[in-house]
């Protein structure tokens, strides 16, 4: 529960879905694993969210630290649940907040899915 | 047009769209530019040919290389357009073929967006 402490990214050998796309053609259940990350980052209300939360101070915002998207607070509570229910964020209530903090393991292994081809 | 030299990717320092997403917030119009390119892989059959011209021979795949995704040819060539509107491909046709190939400026540059935050 520390804040301090960030989960090592680099070298991603236990990423917890699939190979780089351009390592060899997905196959069915790759791309059904891996295809929900990218649509949870397909919105840009969403986008704006969760680069929000992935750049705030401590790695975490909470819901009050929000308020500049351009959408109702419901809409804001809606697109952090699809962002939790895709993995790209976590929830935690303390006291009257809920805070977000990014789930720094999809981050990577959605970076490495993005590994370009070695030339 | 050479099959055998591939684009630098390292250091994307003219990066097309935005910073990585645990930078800083990203504004409406970094939002909007990004989400397209998220949208187009976050559909499990688009995800799959994606993969499948990214991880071709030479880099580029022909329409005559693709059979095995679960869908009808018309929906290949839909998903396929799509990708393309998102900038993720670009498509040349040679004689009877239609190829394929991965814009490469465009995975790094949305792997960029991923990088995770410095520890």
């Amino acid at each position: 529960m520390s804040n301090a402490e960030a989960v090592p990214l680099e070298g991603v050998a236990s990423a917890p879905c699939c190979p780089p796309l351009t390592e060899r053609p997905f196959s069915a259940e790759e791309a059904e694993r891996a295809a929900p990350m990218f649509k949870a980052l397909g919105d840009p209300v969403r986008l704006r969210l969760f680069s929000l939360v992935a750049s705030h101070a401590g790695g975490e915002a909470c819901v009050c630290d929000i308020s500049d998207v351009g959408v109702s607070q419901p809409t804001v509570s809606h697109h952090l649940k699809k962002l939790k229910e895709a993995g790209l964020l976590t929830s935690e209530r303390r006291g009257t907040w809920v805070y977000y903090r990014v789930e720094p393991a999809v981050l990577a292994s959605m970076g490495h899915l993005l590994t370009p081809a070695a030339p």
